[in-house]
């Protein structure tokens, strides 16, 4: 038994199919976010980010700022016990109130992410469900996936976005089998939109429960950020509303929202609630000031929006290999890791701007992307900076022969 | 196909058996604490926190709020993205050297929390170990436990701390067969503690890799604040060691720590590590000064431990029914749910002081009981007045008379 040749053989494969990741190193500098310095050989260096997904720069609003500045001089740095032992904060109980009011829910529950608050709640209706079985759509995120391997349901995989395929696989079980429909409204890697008050329909018709993970929608779509089921109206016909308050909000941590009693089996069943460190008070204090800004204010959505449009329209004109999207999400089509590495790593190196590859296992292998965010503080003359870097890369002679 | 029955049945069960949990809403008042403020009917009341994992009071100490303020200033609120995807940064990255440093070992990965750490891992090694067995001790973390079931692997689980036991399961599987030891330091509700060396001597012998969760020991034992394996001089021998940032370290997060190729493994193959927002940069900032202090100021450790024995000296002599721990933990027995919530919500309303009762599913059913983590500033007259409220409680004749 070689413990090490195992391990490194694992190593091996990905540097075989050039999906060995490097994390670059940098920070942020606040007050002029998407300015960023990356830190490597010579020291730091200043950069442009294009792919965070602080979608709308609420981690360096000076509410959000000022909030967590307070909370951490008026109680300390972490809350020091589980919910349940000493670490339920009057802050942890203001934030899930708004959450609830946020998507018209009863109540709602906080995580330490959104990550777990997927796998949690869905492990948890899983296995308090007899006989479950959970329909889910293909291209869902890890996190629900892990939930539901954990629920140790039945899953039923429907087609992306198909609602043909998902209602028969509805008519094929008995009517007396409790269903659960699991499904995200925008899909991050694509920029696509869920037909929600459709899946509802389906829901209604054949008495299933609904999932709906808003991680990538909440604070940037809807009247007051409720997400796509808030600007679709449909946020009372979904049984559970999960979203994050680490990408528009800012900050870190996830939630969901639903039923008093639904909530309430959550709290009291799920492992990946009850045993764990509950949210710093900070963050919960600053997730706080965010979402009720963003309840107030669309200048920000209404900027971030613009810019997605803008670039795109760039990226268009210079006959960038843009793949379709209907939101804020920007992707480029490369369709091989190694490549769509390299591109990145010229476009740090050279250019100092930073998008990431997209590789297996976050997208199907063939359909590897640049995926760029652009926000409410990414300029014009930035987007058309970015475009003539991408041209000029894209034409060199490696990239276009590259496989 | 009734849910909502299904759900209220779900409840109902825990109302029956006594331990539905009711979470108390306190605000811990930074400078003073022990000291927090309880919300409820009328408005905040003071009380003295019992039952912190905050052991130390680091999440008070002015290094890490001050390291907490300026990451806040200088980066902002969140970190944007995945560590992957924009969300790597360098604070991440100092405080992974600092803590492999730490613990001896070559590398450091930080997660969202303790419980993600053990999920993670654990699941993703026994992935990777073809047929690996993993040997649980029975009292291992419902985190632990999570991370075993979801690798697929085959568990055994081993009598508490029993070494004969282990060796019986050990000797019973095939030599090639790859294994896997895991288990705690300090268990957190019995104040006990491994034998360590012991159970490294075994893995040897089988040739099995050993897995350890110092939780509740990092910060608070050994010569710089590595923990029981530190102290006893093991810290090599083990092949993993995983800790928390939410306990003594006083802030939030989780970590392991190991050889530099398993560590890349679990960063390159761990869903609950690669599909998550990481960690806030004003966490890491304040976790690292945490863990810097700790290495090199002995003090906080000392008064703790002081602290504790007086406790235990104060409970023994009053004659309350202290359980045996060997370590800084101070649990009261008091064997039946109902009984333990009662003396709690007396405790508090009367008192002022706040301690939770521990029930299943914490704690194995009929060994519900109190635990208190008295801290360096829990002084001895407020613990002569914990003692005393203590005694005339438990003298009350519906305590003496329930079940
Ligand atoms: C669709 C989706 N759901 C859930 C998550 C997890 O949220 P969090 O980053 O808060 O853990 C992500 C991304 O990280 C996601 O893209
Ligand atoms: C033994 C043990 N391991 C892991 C954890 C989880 O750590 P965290 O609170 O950082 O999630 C806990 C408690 O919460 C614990 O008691």
């Amino acid at each position: 038994m070689n413990y090490d040749a195992i391990f490194q053989s694992a190593i091996d494969r990905l540097h075989e199919e050039g999906r060995y990741r490097v994390f670059i190193d940098i920070l942020r500098t606040k007050g002029q976010y998407p300015n960023a310095r990356c830190f490597g050989g010579n020291g730091p260096k200043p950069i442009t980010v294009w792919c965070s997904n602080d979608y709308l720069g609420m981690g360096q609003h000076p509410d959000v700022i000022a909030a967590m500045e307070a909370a951490l001089h008026d109680v300390g740095a972490g809350s020091g016990g589980t919910r349940n032992i000493g670490g339920n904060t009057h802050f942890h109980i203001q934030l899930e109130a708004e959450l609830a009011d946020l998507h018209h829910k009863e109540a709602a529950l906080l995580f330490t992410s959104g990550y777990v608050s997927n796998e949690a709640a869905l492990s948890t209706l899983g296995k308090l469900l007899p006989g479950c079985v959970i329909f889910s759509d293909e291209l869902n995120h890890a996190s629900m996936i892990a939930g539901i391997k954990n629920s140790g349901c039945e899953k039923r995989v429907f087609k992306h976005n198909d609602l043909d395929h998902l209602e028969q696989l509805l008519r094929e079980e008995d009517p007396e089998t409790p269903k659960l429909i699991a499904f995200e409204s925008v899909y991050s890697m694509d920029g696509d939109i869920a037909p929600i008050a459709a899946i509802c329909d389906l829901a209604d018709k054949y008495n299933a429960l609904t999932y709906l993970d808003e991680v990538h929608a909440v604070g940037m779509y809807g009247a007051r950020g409720g997400g796509i089921s808030e600007r679709d109206g449909v946020a009372q016909r979904v049984t559970l509303i999960e979203g994050t308050l680490g990408k528009a909000f800012g900050v870190m941590g996830g939630y969901v929202t639903a039923s008093r009693m639904i909530i309430d089996c959550i709290r009291s069943y799920a492992p990946g609630f009850i045993f764990t460190t509950s949210l710093s008070p900070v963050l919960v204090a600053g997730a706080l000031a965010s979402v009720r800004h963003l309840k107030v204010s669309a200048a920000e959505r209404e900027a971030q929006q613009q810019s997605a449009a803008m670039l795109k329209e760039k990226f268009g004109e210079a006959g960038l290999p843009l793949m379709p999207s209907v939101t804020h999400i920007v992707p480029l089509l490369v369709g091989c890791p190694v490549k769509a590495k390299r591109i990145s790593d010229i476009l740090l190196a050279e250019y100092g701007f930073y998008v990431q590859p997209i590789n297996f296992p976050t997208v199907p292998r063939g359909t590897e992307r640049l995926r760029f965010t652009p926000g409410p503080h990414h300029r014009a003359d930035m987007m058309d900076s970015l475009t003539a870097a991408l041209v000029e890369i894209w034409s060199r002679q490696e990239i276009r022969l590259a496989a």
